[in-house]
Formats: C-alpha cells, sequence, structure tokens
C-alpha cells in the first residue's frame, strides 16, 4: 500500500468515475469497429479490425486493475465497494465479449456472416453508447439519477431485442444450413454478441442497485 | 429508499423468506411442464409449453428483483446479506436453465428428444421440489435444521445422478448419431438440464452455509 | 458451530494456509496425470488415466468444503474473509477444468488429440507448480511477497501462450478438420485445458489482491 495513512480517508469519488468512465469508453469505441467486423469485408481488414479491437481490449484491462488497486487501497469509496468490483467486472465483461466475437471471427473464418450478425453489432453499439452516458451520471448521481433510470430501462429493451435476432437466427441457422461446421462457427460468433448485451444489461443492473442506494 | 427510518430496522426475515419461497416454487411448477417438455410432443404442443415455462421465468425474474430491492433497502437481514443474495442469484438459475432449456427445444427443433432428457427432467422435478422443500424450511429454521441437512444431501446424490446419466447420454451421442447438426443441438439441449441440476445443488450449498451459521 | 466460544477468535492463519496449500497441491498432482491423458494412449489407459484424476478432484472438493465450514465458523480471518473464498473456488476451478478435460476425452472418445492439447497440457502442469509455490508462500506472505509477485507474472505469462496455441489450434482445426463431429469434441476438450489456464491466471490475481493488502 503506497498511500500515506492520511490520503486512505479521503473520498476517492473522482478517481473512481473517472476510471469506470473510461472502461466504458473503450467499448463504445470498440462497438464501432465491431460493426465493421461483421460486415463481410475482406479477411485482410477483418484481421486488421480484430487487432484494433484487442487493442481497446488491454486498455480496458489496465484500467480495470487500476480500479481494483484503487480499492484495495482505499478505505472510502464512493458507492458500495462490491457495487464498483461488480460494475468494473461487466464493463470488463462487455469489452471481453467484443474482443472475443472479433477473434472468433478471424480464427474460424467463416464463409459468411448473416445480416443478423450486424443487427446484433448494432445493438452492442447503441447499447455501448448508452452505457457511457449512464456511467457518466455516476458522477452526480442525485442530480443524474432519473435520466440514468430511463438509460437503464433502454439497456433492458436492447437486450431483449438482442435476445429475440438471436432466437431468430438460431431457428433459420439450423433449419437451413446444411454445413454443420459453418453451424458450429456462427452459432459460436453470434453468442459472443448476444453474451455482450446480456453484459450491458448486466451494467444497467448495478446501477440500478447503486441508485437506489445513493440517489 | 421509501422506508421510514425506523422500518429500515425492523427485521424482515418474513418478508425474505416468503420471497425466496416464491422463487423455489416457479421452478417446482416449471419443472412439472419440463418433463411434458422432453416427450416428444408435436411440435405446436412444446411450443406452447415453452411458453407457459417463461411465464414462470418472468414471474422468477421480478421476484428476484424484489428481494434484491430488499436487499438494498433493508439494514438488518435475517441471515448473512450474501448468502440471501446467492440464493436469490442460484434459485434464479435453476429457473433459467430450464426456461434456456425449452427454448432450445424450441429453436433448434431437434429430430427426436432421447430417453435421457426425461430422465434428466424427472431428476429436476425431484431437485426443484426438494428445493422448495428445504427453501420452506428457512422460516423457522432452528426447528427445521436437521430435516434441511436431510434434503441438501438428497440434492447432492441427485446431482451425482444426473451427471452420469449426461455422461452416459454423451458417451451415446458421439458414438452413435451421424448427423453433426443434431449432435450439437441434443448436446446443448440436455446441457441445460444438466446445469439446472447443478443450480439446485448450489441451492443446497447455500443453505448448508446458512444452516451452519443460523441454526 | 461446534468451536467454543473463545477459540472462535484465536486467528485461524496456520489452517486456512495449510487447506489452501492442499488445494494446491491436488491441482500439482493431477496436471501430471494430465500430461499422459492427452497422449493418444491406448483407450484403456486414459479411462485409467481420467479416474485417477477424479480421485484428486474429489479430494479437492473436500478440501474446499473444509475451508467454508472454517470461514463460516471463524471470526478472525488471516486475510479477508472474501479473498480466502475467491482463492479456494478458484483453485477448485482449475481442479474442475482439469477433471472435465479428462472426463470429456473419455466421454467423446476423439479419432486422436493433436499436438496442441499436449502443449496446453505442460503449460497447466507448469501453471500448477507455480500456483502451488505461490500458495505456500502465503504462510510468510511479508518474506515470500517479492517472490510470490514474479510468480503471479509467470501465471500471466503462461495463459497468454495458452491463449496462443489455443486460437492456433482452432484456425488449424476450422481449416482442416472436415469431420464435423471431431470439430465438436476437439474444440471442447482443448477448451477445459485454455480454462484452466485462465483459472490459474485467476488464482494470481488474487494472491496479487492480497500482497497488496497484507505484504
Amino acid at each position: 500500500m503506497n498511500n500515506s495513512f492520511f490520503k486512505m480517508f479521503v473520498p476517492k469519488e473522482p478517481k473512481f468515475c473517472v476510471l469506470l468512465r473510461q472502461m466504458a469508453e473503450v467499448s463504445a469505441e470498440a462497438a464501432i469497429l465491431m460493426l465493421d467486423c461483421v460486415k463481410n469485408l475482406e479477411y485482410e481488414e477483418v484481421v486488421e479490425i480484430a487487432r484494433q479491437i484487442k487493442v481497446y481490449e488491454k486498455k480496458g484491462d489496465i484500467t480495470l486493475v487500476k480500479i481494483f488497486d484503487e480499492l484495495n487501497s482505499t478505505f472510502i469509496t464512493p458507492f458500495d465497494r462490491e457495487d464498483i468490483h461488480d460494475l468494473a467486472n461487466v464493463l470488463d465483461d462487455v469489452m471481453d465479449y467484443m474482443n472475443s466475437c472479433a477473434k472468433k471471427i478471424v480464427l474460424f473464418h467463416p464463409k459468411y456472416l448473416p445480416e443478423s450478425a450486424l443487427a446484433l453489432a448494432q445493438i452492442v453499439d447503441k447499447a455501448s453508447d448508452i452505457v457511457l452516458q449512464a456511467v457518466s451520471g455516476l458522477k452526480n448521481i442525485k442530480k443524474n439519477a432519473k435520466n440514468m433510470s430511463r438509460l437503464v430501462n433502454e439497456l433492458h429493451e436492447l437486450e431483449n431485442q438482442a435476445d429475440e435476432i438471436y432466437e431468430l437466427f438460431l431457428r433459420d441457422l439450423f433449419a437451413n444450413e446444411k454445413d454443420s461446421i459453418e453451424v458450429v462457427k456462427l452459432k459460436d460468433i453470434l453468442h459472443e454478441l448476444e453474451k455482450a448485451t446480456d453484459a450491458t444489461e448486466d451494467v444497467g443492473k448495478i446501477i440500478k442497485t447503486i441508485i437506489v442506494k445513493y440517489a
């Protein structure tokens, strides 16, 4: 613990809010790249996009470590310690699932990506923007609570939409795709996007918890 | 926080026990439907059963949210806060895995479901009944502890049986099913039932923890 | 709670360190068996190795239960209660993934296991040894902190190596294996080994947390 004794008692509100916001920014940037990643571009282009998404994922990891280090060396936190911990973890999940999706597209090299991949990536993109807005509200939670609650509801809605798209995709895949290796590839790739939207909804749930306690 | 200041200090024992029991009831009801869901009925019937299971899943979700809201606005809880939190989450998992199983049967529309699917659904049904009995014991834990410990052991036994059935099923599937798309479908569908029994065992573990601390 | 009132206040440092070390030992022993398990031996031999790995997995489970029982009946713990809880859980994960891998080799009975399976098993073996060294350091954390930090970095390195091996394997599998049922089998089997190395890295992360707080 490198902090001086007194520093430990100084509330760290701004620091945690800034770091959590950084994690949300990284996902929002990566989500824009995700859109291109599922557009059936040339393989070399997809490889390059996946490389760039990986860079964001590493940035997110570094911020996650900073948040955990802060949690371990700070006595007074602006919100419940577990909520900050959980929020950082699910923000990391959002980024991880996008990165896994991009990586699997490169590794599996499917013959084509269906339109539902783009539809899901668009939802991940929208949801990542909303997550960024909601997390940005934390630094002045009493003022922003009402707007944040609205954003949390939107995340829930988007997750429902993603579920429906993924289900229709699966139904269609199993009914029409005869190449079973492509079935395995596509099911796995699109599942990562569906899990990314689940994770954005989880962000919403934790923010709701923080609102109940602190707004 | 809508509770008055004083209300926060009133022990909420009955409320938590009632809500946790409601979650267990929902799973027990859904488990009965699950039995029909894996009996190779007409597709339209399966779709209807899956729709009904989804209704129970939503009921469970609403109760889960109530439990979390109570936890966030209650100072004194009848058991450790984390144990109530974890118990609610795994009860939700039991329901979720059943719902996922039903949904996948509808979406994947496999050519047939093997007898091991019914054998697993029967274990999920038995285990859900035992979970309901064990959770019902919480409201008078000192009196019920001995019986609850016995029920926890039964959940452990049932999970072992489910493991064996799932393993024999996998061995048989990979040895005999030549249609690889059916392999993917059935492996996934039955896995949800196996995970449901894992979750009922997890319920048992948390109840055991609560017994150690409070009985 | 069988402990006498006073016993609850006696620090349990040695007990927790001994039990956590036992869990790490069990994985280190099983990891040696894992090496043979992926060497394309006769099926009967593989079945016997998997049986032996299962014995270790059960030993680990028993120790895990002991640790949780201790946590529930001890007021003063040598490290944060949650860190001991999490460390025990991820040590159990390492063992579980190895056991799942062995079990799947037996159940799926793949035509062959690729060289990358052995490469991954070798990393799991190395990582399990390092985990054992790192966990052994806990009983004198102030003295061992520097060496433990070095070991944590090695776990991170090994996990990166495992990721690369698994990715190259997947790329090769999807490009060259035409038997789609073998694709499903091998992807699943090697994934367990990759998850085992993830879990050893998670052990490292928790140990790092404990070092930050207590060394």
